[in-house]
C-alpha cells in the first residue's frame, strides 16, 4: 500500500473505533460500514453493543486488533472527556474526537489533563439526533445533510482534517467553531426547546384524560422531544449550565410579562363567570399587547430558522390514507400497497382511542405517490389530501 | 319528500350557513360540500368569501336566498358572542353553533342576551387547526378523525344533536363537554403550547446566522406554531384567561426551580472557564436533580398524550422488528403479521436509504406481543430485544 505524498499524516483509510454504542455511535457506525469504512465497537454494556453489532454496525474490537487510526467518543457527555483522555493514551497514533453536546467543558479538560496528546483530540458534535435512544434507534442516515460541528482551533491541524473528513464520509456538512461559540448555539438551538418541551409536558402529567383526548398535533410537535432521556440531558445542561441559564433567565422575564398581561383579563378567583366579561373591556388590551408582542417576536425568531418554511427538507413525498380502526385493516392496508409495487420508506400510524379511523403517513419517492395514491382510491381506501 | 316521524325537529337536510370563512369555515364548507350538502358562504371581507367560493366551498348567501337549518359561525373568538347572538336573531328557525377556541364566555354572553333563543345555541370547537390562516390553507379532510367538542348542556337537546351529527357529517368525533371543562382542557392542550412555543422562538429573534445553521428537527417542531396569527390568538389567549394565567404561573414555578438548579452549575460570569469545573463536583447534585425533575414530569406528561409516540391510555406493547431495505419487504412483514392473526394499534417504520436494515416498531395489545414475535421469529425476522 502506497501512501500519496500529498495525504494528511492521519489517514482516514483506517479502522475506525467507536467508543459508546448508542444512539449517536451506532449510527455513525453504521453510516461508516455503508461507506466502507472498517468499524470497530465497544461499549461497556455487552447488551448494546451486541445489538450494534448484530444491526451491521462492526465488529467488536478485542486485544490485539490492529490500532485504529480514529476513535470516536460517543458516551454520555459527562464522562466524555475521562474517556477522550483514556483513548488518547491507549491510541497514541489516533487522532480523538467525540459527539458530545457540550465542548468548552470537555475541551478545558482535555486540554488541563492531556499535556502534548491534547492536540489530538479535536471536539466535534453533529447536529442529529432523535428523542429515542440507544442503538436500537440507529439510523445511517442520521447525519446526511445535518451540520457536524468541528472545534479544533487547539487542535494539530492534520487531526482537525480528518474529523472534518470523518463527517464527510457520513453524510454531514463540516462546520467550523469555538468551543464557546458552540456552547452558545447549542443552548439556543437544542438546550432550551429540550427544557421548555418538557415544562410544557410536566403540565400534562395531572390532567384528566377527557382533555388529553383533545391533544392536536400542535402539543404532539411541541412536546415530541420531552420523551427524550432525563439523564443523558440532565448531563448536557449542566455542562452548558451558564448560556443555559442566561437564556433561562430571559424567558422568565417573557414569562412574567406575559403572566401579568393576561391576569389583567382574568376574572377575579372568586368571582363565578357568569356573565359577559370578556370581548373589547378596558381591561382587554393590556393582555392583547402583551400576548401579541410575545407571539410577534416568537413569529419573527420561528421565520429566520433557515429552510423552505421553516420546515425540513423533504426527501419523500407523503400520502396520507384514513384506516378504519378494525382488526387486519393495517394488514389490508400494506398488501395493497404492496401491489401496488411501491416501497415504503418510512411509515407512521396516528391512531388514537375512541377515534373511528387512524391516518396512516406513507413516505415513499415523489415519483410513487401519484401512482400510489390512485392504487389505493381504486381499493377503496380515503386518500387524505389527494 | 317525507319526513321520518323519528328524525329530530332540526334536521341536518338543509342548508347550511357559514358565517366566516377563514380556515376552519372554509374547511368546513369543503366538506359539507363534499358530502353533499347545500352550503351558503358569509363574510365581511369579500376577498375571503370570493377565495372560499372559488375554492369550491360554496355559493354566497344573497338576500332571499333560503332560510338555512344551521348556521356556523367560524369568526374570530372576540367577536363569536356578538355575531352568535346576531344570527340566531336573523334566523329564528335556525341552529347555532360556533367552531371558537374558548367556550365559557361565548356561552355565558349568549345566555345574557339571547333569552329564549339562546337555547337554540350550542358552542362547538373542532379540535382541529394548522399554524396557517384563512381561506386558502382550507382542507376539506381538516376534522378527519379529529375530536370536535359540543357543549350543549344548556341547548335543547334536538339542537346539540344537530351539531354533533353535523361533526359526524365531516369525519369528525364528536365529544361533549362542559364550557369550563374545555375550557381548562383547551388551556392545556393547546393554548399553553402555544404560548411557550413562542417565548421560546422569541429567543431566536436576536441569534446569530450561525448559530441558527445548527437548528434541527427538534426546534423546528417546538416552534412550528410559533408561525401562527398573533392577533388571532391573542384573542383566544385572552378569552380563556383564567385557566391560561393558572397554567403559565405553574410553569413559572417549575423554571424558578430549574434555573435556581442549573445556576448550581454554572460559572462566576467574572470566571474564565478554562479549567475543568463540570462533571461530578459538588455542585453539580443540585443542578443534576433539578435538570432531572423537570425532565422526568415532562416524559410522564408526554407518555400519556393518546396516539403515536405518546404511548396510550391502554398501553401497548411494542414489538421490534428489523426490516431489510428491499422492495416489498415491509408488505411481507404485514402479510406475516396478518397471518399471525394480531392487529396493530400503532407503527412506526424508521428505514433510511443506505441502512442494511430499518427498525419496525409495532403497537400492539400487551397480550399480542409474545405470540407475534414467535410467530414472527418463526417466519425469519429479526425480532429485536425479545
Amino acid at each position: 500500500m502506497t501512501e500519496d505524498s500529498a495525504a494528511p499524516s492521519f489517514s482516514t483509510r483506517g479502522p475506525v473505533l467507536i467508543v459508546g454504542t448508542g444512539l449517536l455511535g451506532t449510527s455513525l457506525a453504521l453510516a461508516l460500514v455503508a461507506a466502507g469504512v472498517e468499524v470497530q465497537l465497544s461499549d461497556t454494556s455487552p447488551t448494546s453493543l451486541a445489538l450494534a453489532r448484530d444491526m451491521g454496525a462492526g465488529r467488536v474490537r478485542i486485544d490485539g486488533d490492529v490500532e485504529p487510526r480514529i476513535v470516536v467518543v460517543a458516551t454520555p457527555p459527562d464522562v466524555t472527556a475521562s474517556v477522550v483522555l483514556h483513548e488518547l493514551e491507549a491510541h497514541p497514533g489516533a487522532v480523538v474526537t467525540d459527539v458530545a453536546s457540550v465542548k468548552d467543558r470537555i475541551a478545558a479538560e482535555v486540554r488541563a489533563h492531556g499535556g502534548r496528546a491534547a492536540r489530538r483530540y479535536v471536539g466535534g458534535h453533529p447536529m442529529a439526533g432523535r428523542e429515542r435512544s440507544g442503538a436500537g434507534a440507529a439510523d445511517s442516515d442520521l447525519f446526511a445533510g445535518r451540520p457536524w460541528v468541528v472545534v479544533g482551533r487547539e487542535a494539530d491541524p492534520d487531526a482537525a482534517l480528518v474529523v472534518r473528513n470523518l463527517a464527510v464520509d457520513v453524510g454531514a456538512t463540516p462546520v467550523r467553531m469555538g468551543a464557546a461559540e458552540h456552547d452558545a448555539a447549542v443552548a439556543a438551538v437544542s438546550h432550551l426547546p429540550q427544557l421548555l418541551s418538557s415544562l410544557l409536558a410536566a403540565r400534562l402529567e395531572t390532567l384528566p384524560e377527557a382533555a388529553l383526548a383533545l391533544a392536536g398535533q400542535g402539543l404532539r410537535d411541541t412536546t415530541r422531544i420531552a420523551a427524550s432521556d432525563p439523564r443523558l440531558w440532565s448531563a448536557i445542561v449542566v455542562g452548558n449550565a451558564g448560556p443555559v441559564v442566561e437564556l433561562l433567565r430571559a424567558v422568565r422575564g417573557d414569562l412574567d410579562l406575559l403572566i401579568d398581561g393576561i391576569a389583567l383579563a382574568a376574572p377575579p378567583p372568586d368571582s363565578p363567570q357568569d356573565t359577559a366579561s370578556g370581548g373589547a373591556e378596558g381591561i382587554a388590551p393590556g393582555a392583547v399587547g402583551a400576548v401579541t408582542d410575545v407571539m410577534s417576536r416568537g413569529s419573527a425568531g420561528r421565520s429566520r430558522i433557515p429552510g423552505k418554511h421553516g420546515g425540513a427538507p423533504r426527501r419523500y413525498a407523503e400520502v396520507q390514507v384514513l384506516v378504519p380502526d378494525s382488526a387486519g385493516e393495517l394488514g389490508r392496508l400494506f398488501s395493497d400497497v404492496g401491489a401496488a409495487g411501491v416501497n415504503i420508506e418510512d411509515f407512521v400510524m396516528e391512531h388514537s382511542a375512541g377515534q373511528r379511523a387512524g391516518l396512516a403517513t406513507l413516505s415513499v419517492l415523489p415519483g410513487a405517490a401519484q401512482p400510489l395514491e390512485e392504487a389505493l382510491d381504486a381499493r377503496g381506501w380515503r386518500v387524505v389530501g389527494a
